[in-house]
């Protein structure tokens, strides 16, 4: 890494592209200065950005590129049409030439894992990637995996994500060694599936150094905030993330409602308009944006598709963080401890 | 059905038993006048708080048992020792011989499932029966199913649940043909694991007569009330459902802080108490209570076990309702309209 931490941007990325991304980049070095992006896009589109923003001024170095991933796009068609030549693909491949520390992109989840495995390759000891997620809870936020890289799961994959989400919750929150939980549908030995009781065997029986084994958690637990790192396959991970950001928003506007309805209210809302613009602040998902992709060669962060620039800057600073603090080393360290009973056979 | 509706009890069931279970009983009563209770449990306690219930007079019938089930009881060894004698037994079979067109319980979930599928014995065309509730939304309320009864599923078995499903939605929401999603990690057609693609090609092709396939759903449309009935797995649907749960808590305790933070901030919530009274009402999850076995020869309720009266009395009203209407004899009426084609070879 170099000593200025460069993150490589897909500039075509997101259901509003370089209009989100080229201010988001602008946003995030206002407080990482010092950062260098490489913009990866449609020079005639992105270009006049750039210009407008004078916070971007000798950090960013654009690359035209002429083809762009639709959100629409199936994975197999991004790779074979994309591969060499998106903004995407080479974002990403800036990372593999050692140019980029990090690459972020918003573009469509599954042309941007596949694009990655082919181009980053996956981790030496790890079957599969997963996608992570900062959850907010009432304790801070929780490190959860997998949000949807892989639909399926078995033990030992779990506890591969179990060592990766550790290492991501060492980095995020300078844990020494980070509380794990396996996510299921209630906390005794005998519920789940077959492989959540496979996994937590595993876990509990080898005693990892570098992060304790909790147990098994529950979808009531995520915001509660219980363990550092939730463990869960990609169907269940996703679809609880999903469902926690309706529930907040079907709450809002819950709440909008109650808060107009009457005049009392309404001069209520007024005197407590601070409270709310914190309450807001902090149920804005925009904060925690950003999926870290976990067991690859290679630093790649997803930004919510339909993120304003505040929330891919969020993106971006979770991708500085995890080049900072060196998230491959830190988890290639972890894999190494891990004990060998615990890996694949 | 007699013409008064007949619902049994599991008085010892739950956190609290019959300290809950009784007052709850009274509340639905004088929702549901002319409705007869036979309640089963322990005399000496039960007795004396039905003596304490002047609104339940006459109306209930109070059947001695020795045995309760234990909330961490496995449900194997919950039937092996509470077959035939205990509460919970008791409460099943009243259904089974005619006594009772409903059974209550806030006991252990897996020993009720158990002992209703030994007792009741799974309806003819059903492999598998499922839990649905009844999941508030933006617009109102959808069936969710399944919140727990199995874990694993096949494309069988979501089709089977999205017939039974139905049901349920045409008597709770009054609906001719009610609206059924397959959730799922997106709404395009190649997302997701075989079982829910397999599933969403039966339901496609088959076009049934008494419901309306809509697609795929994501965990936001939950909070959204995208569709009538939305279909599951019990292991996603049952983190799902406490994801919501643990959500809904975290921004009730977010917003509590941010009321009580200021002066200010104090004085609006004074202004507003009513309308955050009337959030509070829409938030509260007792309002929801109540998971439906669906799939069984017979209707049993099952009360979340830490509810208090007001939530019990939900699920007896929920029970109330399944009865009035006959949700088994709307079940087989749906079953048999079902194109074999779409049903488990």
């Amino acid at each position: 890494m170099s000593e200025r931490v460069c993150i490589s941007l897909d500039a075509m990325g997101g259901d509003h592209g370089p209009s989100t991304v080229v201010p988001g980049a602008a946003i995030a070095l206002e407080r990482h200065p010092g950062t260098r992006f490489i913009m990866f896009g449609d020079e005639a589109v992105v270009g006049p950005l750039i210009e407008a923003e004078p916070r971007l001024k000798g950090a960013v170095e654009l690359r035209h590129t002429t083809y762009a991933i639709a959100m629409d796009d199936k994975p197999s068609q991004a790779v074979r049409q994309g591969r060499g030549k998106s903004s995407m693909w080479r974002a990403i491949q800036a990372v593999r030439d050692g140019e980029a520390d990090a690459a972020v992109s918003a573009g469509n989840t599954g042309a941007l894992m596949a694009m990655s495995k082919i181009c980053l390759k996956t981790m030496a000891g790890i079957e599969r990637p997963a996608i992570a997620c900062l959850w907010p809870t009432v304790r801070g936020e929780s490190v959860v995996l997998d949000v949807g890289a892989t639909i399926g799961t078995d033990a030992e994959h779990l506890v591969e994500m179990a060592v990766m989400g550790s290492a991501m919750a060492r980095i995020v929150f300078d844990l020494e060694r980070p509380t794990v939980g396996l996510l299921n549908v209630g906390t005794e030995e005998m519920k789940g599936n077959e492989a959540v009781k496979e996994a937590a065997r595993l876990l509990r029986e080898h005693d990892a150094a570098n992060f304790s084994y909790h147990g098994f958690v529950e979808g009531t637990d995520l915001g509660r905030g219980t363990v550092d790192v939730v463990v869960t396959e990609g169907f269940t991970g996703n679809i609880a993330l999903k469902t926690a950001e309706g529930t907040a928003k079907q709450i809002s506007s819950y709440l909008r409602s109650a808060m107009t309805r009457t005049l009392s209210a309404k001069i209520g809302a007024l005197f407590a308009r601070q409270a709310f613009r914190a309450l807001k602040d902090k149920m804005n998902p925009s904060r925690a944006n950003g999926g870290v992709f976990l067991g690859l060669e290679g630093i790649v962060i997803k930004s919510h598709g339909s993120e304003n620039a505040a929330g891919f800057a969020s993106a971006v600073d979770l991708a500085h963080d995890m080049a900072r603090h060196d998230l491959m080393r830190t988890i290639r360290d972890m894999l190494d401890e891990t004990p060998t009973t615990m890996a694949r056979v």
